[in-house]
């Protein structure tokens, strides 16, 4: 497997591109992306468990229901969500698509993220399509990546390549994502392509196994979105057999596919709004991997160990008590938990009890911007990680005064 | 039933004291405090359900098991949690007040706040004992107050009279807790006295009943702390018949009990770390309680949620989005959502749509320090209430370097 450029456009037969068409008032942040496969793809998506759901959930649904979809199309500053016009909109999105880049309404992918409950009008995205459609490119794959973008810092790209029957497959993504973020089955917006020939139910099995790691387990604000989508297109021009059922080409299918979700997971829970610091939380020895999962969830969504972690302060109470109020069954007597960076690592408890260490060394570790914090329960194999960010003023700030 | 001065000694038989004793720094700040009442008390208390529990905790317990108890002892600066000595330091505690005060040592409730896992030593205890034991007052509840705060800005004190059995009776409390709270059966320190008559049992079945309407419904951060005590004495000198099953005195009982621990509730929650606003998330029309309740609790943990109303912004769809992953079985397509304080009201959302506003209307509404959230489900009868606060700049520099 290898690291390569290109994000969504580096799969062979992928185009993309990101305008500015006047959802948003700043006029120097795009805010409508397309990206469309030259041939028809295996689609699957999974979507938020909020029961409140933007419009473009449900158009998307139906669309992706034959298990097919060739383009997607998103815009940014606007969730059309809570509107009773909405499932009309997202439709006329869908319609917009077809009626400038002669895809089939019924094949495109539709998704929106901004401010909940505010009327989204087609009428700037119908004039943004020329410019949008005109610009596709196979390198296009950064404005798309700007153009979905929200609170977010920096945009998010990533690609690899790897091997299946022989042939050289290539999966890229774009993804956005830094607030309103708990997911649970499904998070944030992000969209993945690629060539590998894979049937739609196998893409489906792999993208539904492979959230459960990945994207469910990031927290910045434990608020689940009522927006959130990750859907992938396989487009199959690497020119490999189908992979339609388990085996080697499965298996090396899926581990691409957690390259790529676990990089989104940490460049997302880092640049969470406001965030200093991306804070990963690693359980080992649980029960299951289930207590696992909890443990490191409950800690990584702690508002006190987020606070504590942006002030450098060792205060490992807070995980301890995090720990505690998680619901899996945990012996606090057998827990240890260290602290590490690449400035070093320090042990602050062990057996559920503190131990001492200098606080100094402790503030040099935790000053730096990536830092683990290792769970030892000593009571099985279980085992997870959960990615999340610390607790800021600017996160009060953005979200102080997000509408205006 | 009437509002009247004196805290827990307001009630007939109850003298406290608090002083500092050197287990805090600052020399201005007390840091323990002593609640004894003249006779044995029917004694009732519920407890955090952290999994990680204060070692005072353990030792409480043991001691009100046989359903008696005679005196508080709580010290602020040190929870004495994850200590591998808790157990003996938290006896040693109870042992001090047998010495000093001549009540049994198990008859003694003991508490602790402050941080986790850092050694509690008896000494700075018994050198402050004298002195506590000496200043003991039907005067002193604001002291004992002030002993238990701590990041707390201001002491709560609360007590109320009320007639059962044709005699008056009185009862008061004291309550600290401003951090790591998101009571799970019980919550924060709560010390409540009483000097009505009632049986241990009648006395249990009032507490652990109130705390699933009050305490449990307050959360300033969804972090439920590990020293989480309510605790409740009764001596009985008011001279009414002993209450010992349900009937007209208990329902008076309850009336009272539930002022005053309504009272506390929304001081704790306009109180939180950094709270700039009280907010009041009140919820009509659910299918059952409990799924008011979920709702209601909810979108008073939702730190996007939180935000907005520390900016003053009606973000209503945030509200909309914490209840769609609420986990309540709820139809979206039915909710109203108002925001109300002393400015005004103003509706923002019908039928889970938006309405049109004025945003300098709501801005107005909102940039006052109680805030009430309406939220009607129009699905059936259920209802109930929960408060928090705002999340400030301050609730981030609080935590950032709490231990310092």
């Amino acid at each position: 497997m290898k690291k390569i450029e290109g994000g969504v456009c580096a799969p062979a037969g992928f185009k993309a591109n990101g305008v500015h068409c006047g959802i948003r008032k700043n006029k120097t942040k795009r805010d409508l992306s397309l990206i469309v496969s030259d041939t028809r793809c295996a689609a699957a998506c999974v979507y938020t468990q909020n029961l409140v759901k933007g419009a473009p959930i449900a158009v998307t649904k139906e669309h992706v229901k034959d298990g097919y979809a060739q383009a997607i199309i998103c815009n940014s500053g606007n969730a059309n969500t809570c509107n009773a016009n909405g499932v009309e909109i997202a439709e006329g999105m869908c319609g917009l698509v077809e009626k400038f880049a002669g895809i089939s309404a019924q094949d495109v992918v539709v998704a929106s993220t901004g401010v909940i409950g505010q009327p989204l009008s087609l009428e700037p995205i119908e004039g943004g399509m020329q410019e949008l459609v005109g610009g596709l490119s196979d390198m296009g794959s950064l404005y798309a990546a700007q153009g979905i973008m929200t609170t977010d810092t920096v945009d998010k790209q990533i690609a690899y390549s790897f091997t299946a029957g022989g042939k050289e497959c290539r999966i890229g993504a774009i993804g956005k994502g830094v607030g309103m973020i708990c997911p649970n089955m499904a998070t944030m917006l992000i969209f993945i392509t690629t060539d590998a020939a894979i049937s739609p139910a196998m893409l489906q099995k792999a993208l539904s196994a492979d959230v459960k790691d990945s994207f469910n387990m990031v927290s910045v604000d434990g608020d689940t979105s009522t927006n959130d989508m990750v859907c992938i297109l396989a487009n199959g021009m690497a020119g490999n057999e189908e992979i339609a059922e388990p085996g080697k080409d499965f298996t090396a299918f899926r581990k691409a596919l957690a390259k790529v979700t676990t990089n989104l997971c940490r460049r997302i829970a880092k640049d969470g709004e406001g965030a200093t610091k991306l804070l990963e939380c690693k359980v080992t020895g649980a029960k299951t991997k289930a207590a696992a999962k909890t443990v490191a969830k409950s800690v990584i969504k702690s508002s006190l160990f987020k606070a504590a972690m942006f002030g450098a302060d060792a205060n490992w109470g807070r995980v301890l008590c995090a720990i505690g109020y998680a619901g899996a069954n945990v012996d606090i007597s057998k827990i240890d938990v260290d602290f590490k960076s690449r400035a070093g690592a320090i042990a602050v408890c062990r057996g559920g009890s503190g131990v001492p260490f200098s606080e100094e060394e402790a503030k040099e570790v935790l000053s730096r911007d990536e830092i683990e914090v290792l769970i030892s329960l000593n009571d099985g194999n279980g085992k997870a990680t959960a990615w999340g960010c610390d607790l800021t003023y600017d996160y009060v700030k953005i979200n102080g005064d997000y509408r205006t």
